[in-house]
């Protein structure tokens, strides 16, 4: 089976550091080596949006995919370079927190060791072209992680953010806007459903000055630049306004508070 | 023959929907299933748009290709999700007329049955991932369209905008203003041709306070800066500015009203 | 081995010309012929910025690679099309100076004769499409140039950009300025060493009213939002903000002065 390598990164296409990359990659790997683009628009140096990102997209590949994600604001510091083993996938990038959202124990770390990787000359602020993807095009072709790094027990990670629940409260906040203005949420559907217990029709959803008092199943529900909650791709509560932007509407960004109630 | 599955999205790449889709993709298919990407930056919601793309697209890939087109404002509500076969090609997609401008009476229309895609759960807002996938993967490696849908008769569709013929004026207007600025029209270069008859030279294009005298035949035929008309790489007329925008300079967006004159 | 095409352009994907353009190539090569999408979204109409992006990207990608390069504001008019063999890869593309920054004396340069393209219509607006990409399908699947045009000895070029050397002060500016806002000057670092000596220590860097008194080696030397000098990824000097945007911190833009001064 070819080897599939996917790209995920804060690089845009404006200029040429993608292309760089993919050169790298093709110019190393055999031919039929697979380069899929899944981004190279998340916000400049945003690691967190980054691993929402790997979140949802990763468990989506099929196994032996090698996952590159560039965002790296500490690059060329002595921040590590990590190769993770999770699952049946692989990912390559640095240690920063990026693949925090897929951590979940079973994981095998290991810190690249750039002397493992020849006499190439690694530039101390692209390793995303001198580190990251001559290791994925290792590990693609068959190269194990023992080969080109160190196991290690401590490495950076970060913890999805929790709601706060407060008698007939449920305390959460926007952790992502996406490009329709829709407001994604750190409350998990299943988190919704046993605090709201047998009644979802008691559902109240609080933002600001305004208040949803339904969960609706889709956007076409509501009327056109009506604001409705619904349960979303990835089973997160999501705040969206029917072919419009809520983000827009209620001039609500990433960090804005938000509330479920319940009847007391 | 390696099957062809081209994406046509609305969905950006900032968030990870695209990612998602491709996974998908790439998880259900064989090893030589090829995912193209032809966009994923259409204006958000804008099936006009949409349907304006696909119809330059489509016509230019080969035989068996399997185009996936999601601008699915109305995802999870009763709107049906289509296989269209249309030639030699196969569409995939909502039902709400982004395939319009490729009906010419011999297409064959199936609404998809996601009871046939297997016991797979299917988010209410994202049939792209969930329906529209797996759907091309199957027909990419072989599958009828019969074993995915039911034949239908009744469908949505639109026809495209009709230009205005009064007497020694034909009245257009904007349909799209691409990248560059330029003003791509609903007037066709047959059309044109015919309502000027011989006398190609009579050409007058009035778009608010601005006239055109000369239908050019290239961008650098005029100054830089400076407005011109000809016939666009669609067939369509077009007005644009050498090395500039037509758009910004004229104020002008979709919808905005032209029209060409002749002798009386 | 499978013909690697890559793809370089101002076009965007918000219109159907990339797409066109990748339909055209997928139609005419064989099973196995690959695309890559280097950018399309280099700024309109700008070749400076292309003929950079062209330097920094083609030395990465393996031997036999065909580029196409698609800036074009002269399309339709008297400009030529050209194929330029340079060491072991193939460009493709406008007689506009885009791949000046790759000539080295040895490249040799066809003039694309549209006549041996067959009898297919070719847009005046559109040789991306009717033209380039022909041509690129047949040059991957080995036609050599010279059955496609003619060998030429005078084309387009531009050097470039000089710095300027002025006793203790070497005076250069900003060529181009990346998503991150960084400023990448013309001073390249060997010049920049030779121009210091053996006292690197003494570099003192000037735009504007900001003075940078050292040379970091990578971003995150620096505090979050303050400035910093580096040599980049392509060897280029650029002035940089640690997660942050130096364009905006400056109000600097391409063609903006830059010097760096050493004891007298």
């Amino acid at each position: 089976m070819a080897p599939l390598i996917t790209l995920t990164t804060d690089f845009g296409t404006r200029d040429p550091y993608v292309a760089e990359l993919k050169g790298v990659l093709l110019s190393q790997g055999p031919e039929a080596l697979r380069v899929v683009d899944l981004s190279h628009e998340l916000d400049p140096f945003d690691v967190h949006a980054a691993a929402l990102f790997v979140r949802a997209a990763v468990p989506r590949f099929p196994a032996h995919t090698v996952h590159v994600v560039v965002v790296d604001p500490g690059v060329g510091s002595r921040r590590r370079a990590l190769i993770v083993e999770r699952g049946d996938s692989l990912l390559v990038g640095p240690d920063n927190c990026v693949f925090s959202y897929l951590y979940d124990g079973s994981e095998v770390v290991y810190e690249i060791d750039p002397a493992r990787l020849g006499a190439r000359p690694i530039s101390a602020t692209f390793h995303g072209r001198d580190v990251f993807a001559p290791v994925a095009a290792q590990l693609a072709t068959g190269a194990p992680p023992s080969a080109l790094g160190s196991r290690i027990d401590v490495y950076e990670r970060m913890v999805f953010p929790m709601v706060d629940m407060q008698g007939d409260v449920l305390h959460g906040r926007v952790i992502h806007v996406d490009r329709y203005g829709n407001l994604i949420t750190n409350i998990a559907e299943g988190t919704l459903r046993s605090f709201l217990g047998l009644d979802e029709r008691a559902f109240t959803l609080v933002l600001g000055d305004h208040t949803i008092r339904s969960l609706s199943t889709h956007y076409a529900e509501a009327r056109p630049g009506e604001l409705l909650a619904l349960v979303g791709s990835s089973g997160l509560i999501e705040v969206a306004a029917r072919e419009a932007s809520a983000s827009r509407l209620l001039a609500a960004e990433v960090g804005r508070a938000i509330r479920v109630q319940r009847p007391s």
